[in-house]
């Protein structure tokens, strides 16, 4: 029920290439008609008459890759000299560190920051705790914490497996928002056991990410630490993605002229993500929310929440949005589609409809889930928390940022760049405000 | 009961010296005649006629920095411009961060580190759990670990005011050994919390450092996860202390011509430092074991380990070797001190006895604890059990460490340089090797 991020086969071919025009031409070519993507480019060296080039290679199946890279070899005045595992080598050794934010190049410096110098800071923290978000770096830690049992589209993999998804976190956190992210490992199904787990380690930070933990555990592990503890906990699989779900349907709004908070809204799929849906886009003002899963609890879930509990029919029958979550392949025919309707397919890497058959079929505007990716949202939300000392994440402050991405969205796009940074230092700054404003920062 | 490493106050003064011969030097000597101790001098400016200079200077106690700071504004021809805390500027927002160690330039780049392509690494450790080891940095993590009971020698000052200690160690850690060392803070004095804890979110580490956590809580809790999990949890106080007090003894025993395994050795301080010191002396061999402590529980435990129980007196009377931690300054009186004893005076920053009055006493070697820092020690002994892919750190890897302390020491010197990056790298080999040839690295 997740939404999936794909598991595309991505290498690196190294080939020598005849340098007269035309022939990475038709190198490009004969990889696009047999299914291949491109990603990056680079030229590694130039020969007398040919350039040996690095090209990166998005392949659906293994298969693809033996028939695509025996197609290049057949092309004349082409070589194919390597296919490299890109993915394993970035991965090698892993991918996060911890490092010191002072440089130490003496005994005398030493003499600061560990024995005897550091004493006097503990003191002081002892006496006036708060002065801990001065000389710490707990006010701007976040523990990535998660139990493994819904990495990605992959399931229950269990935590080592799901260590690379924790690091990626780390990393983005890091690189979007300057938020020091420790993965945290927890071996265990039981909610009872992370939830004591993540109380007895919470000193350790300034909030704590619940990431990859399946549903419906989730919930009940995500309300009992918010309320329990005086830092905010955020599972980012409903709330990441839906404030970009969010954040898409305000810039959709704009550009087909609709009211959201008149529309009738389909949820399809109601597990973390679209559970996580649900809740903001009631809390936004969305009045009547259909929703249905495989799963009846799921509904009975969704019904305690106010959403009215239906079937796939009963939504695209009656939705002016669908949003579909489930992590199933063409679930959506044409014939379903109303006229006029707005879909957002949001499974990947293969969509419920695909977008330009929903719009042949009479939808007003359809989405795949390829730029909505919750990066775009937890960077942001979780530093805006931090600067406000905030003792949990409201829903004031997830539509706070879900503003702040729309209002950051080039025309005619969906979402922003996930790399542009001055996207997440805005979404910050407006979660920090509304933490202060709906009275949630500590003083 | 613990070594303290001292509670000095370092301020950076700033001063405006008249450039002529004599200036600085009646400065200093003026600073030295008060007690002041100095670190670095750094040149900031070069004036037409003076020189505005930082001076790092120690100072005892408060009412010393007002008078020292007095005494150099009388002196003629020097201004005091500033005092500024040094201490408290390299600590403010903390001293380590979690930052990538691949970079990412381009939204292609990140497809590799992030979905899609992290799905593929998660796959391979699903399928291969072995392969956690080359794609995650969970091989090169260790918990640093403390509730707050033990904080330096300040006693138990609760988990987040003892921060500043333990992201001192993550920042020694990374610099001496390359190791990501991850604070975690536990909110609980419960030994039961503790291991439940730790065992919960051990899958992230490839090792646990247990830190300031007081005794005897600190036994139970040691042994306990040591058995139950497959990676090492070593307790630093105890073990960390005790390989730089074996390293110690070793250059003593070289320099002073006596055959350490047969001499007697009389322990003064049986909490976590003293007890670690038992441990390991015996396991190195050495026989006779005298010890006492204040408190009669940590007297049964000792005895329980196969040591002597006695009193002060009974060490001083029986001991070729008297090693104190008990945070006691002058508890040994000169009186009390036999011709050719060996006597190290651990308690920093006020050892049991000043080495030159140990030594005018007839003492034959003294030394205090200033030089026996486990800063030593754990980066090498853990990143020794890392490269092994150590289940535990045993008492022949200390020893190996310890050794090779000893060994890479400058000729009467006590132990080597802590910022001799070539020392801890010999004992993360030594330790390597000897957890290979003891049978603890996992196959």
């Amino acid at each position: 029920m997740r939404i999936e991020y794909g598991s595309k086969i991505i290498k690196t071919l190294r080939v020598k290439i005849l340098d007269k025009p035309g022939y990475l031409g038709r190198l490009a070519l004969t990889v696009g008609e047999l299914g291949g993507m491109f990603g990056e480019i680079k030229t590694v060296h130039i020969g007398k008459d040919y350039k040996v080039r690095d090209l990166d290679v998005y392949f659906s199946t293994k298969e693809d890759v033996d028939r695509i890279c025996e197609a290049i070899s057949s092309l004349d005045g082409i070589e194919l000299v390597e296919i490299r595992d890109i993915v394993q080598e970035v991965h090698q050794n892993g991918k996060i560190e911890v490092v010191p934010r002072v440089q130490i190049d003496s005994v005398d410096d030493l003499r600061l920051v560990y024995t005897p110098g550091v004493a006097s800071i503990c003191k002081l923290i002892q006496e006036s705790p708060e002065l801990a978000r001065k000389y710490t770096t707990i006010p701007n830690n976040v523990a990535i914490v998660t139990n493994g049992t819904a990495i990605l589209g992959l399931g229950d993999i269990g935590p080592v497996a799901g260590m690379p998804v924790m690091e990626g976190k780390a990393l983005l956190f890091k690189m979007l928002s300057g938020i020091n992210g420790y993965p945290i490992l927890i071996d265990s199904k039981d909610p009872k056991v992370i939830i004591d787990t993540v109380k007895a380690i919470a000193p350790t930070f300034g909030a704590i990410k619940l990431e990859d933990i399946k549903a419906p555990e989730c919930f009940e592990i995500e309300e009992i630490l918010d309320n329990e503890l005086d830092i905010p906990v955020t599972h980012d699989d409903q709330h990441g993605t839906a404030v970009v779900v969010l954040a898409a349907l305000l810039n959709i709004a704009k550009y087909t002229f609709i009211n959201l908070r008149d529309s009738t809204v389909g949820i399809i799929g109601l597990g973390a993500a679209g559970s996580g849906i649900q809740k903001l886009l009631t809390a936004y003002g969305i009045k009547k929310i259909y929703g249905t899963d495989l799963n009846p609890q799921m509904k009975e879930l969704f019904a305690a929440r106010g959403g009215i509990p239906t079937d796939l029919k009963g939504i695209m029958d009656n939705a002016k949005i669908v949003i579909a979550t489930t992590g199933c392949p063409k679930l959506i025919t044409p014939d379903m589609v109303k006229k006029g309707q707005i879909i957002l397919a949001l499974s990947n890497p293969d969509p419920e409809i695909d977008p330009e058959d929903a719009i042949k079929a009479g939808a007003l505007y359809a989405a795949d889930g390829k730029a909505i990716n919750n990066a775009l949202a937890f960077p942001g939300l979780f530093k805006g928390a931090l600067m406000a000392n905030a003792k949990t994440i409201n829903s004031r402050m997830k539509i706070a940022a879900a503003q702040a991405i729309a209002n950051h969205t080039i025309h005619g796009d969906l979402v922003p760049n996930i790399l542009n940074i001055k996207v997440h230092e805005e979404v910050a700054k407006a979660v920090e405000e509304e933490a202060y404003k709906s009275g949630v920062a500590k003083v």
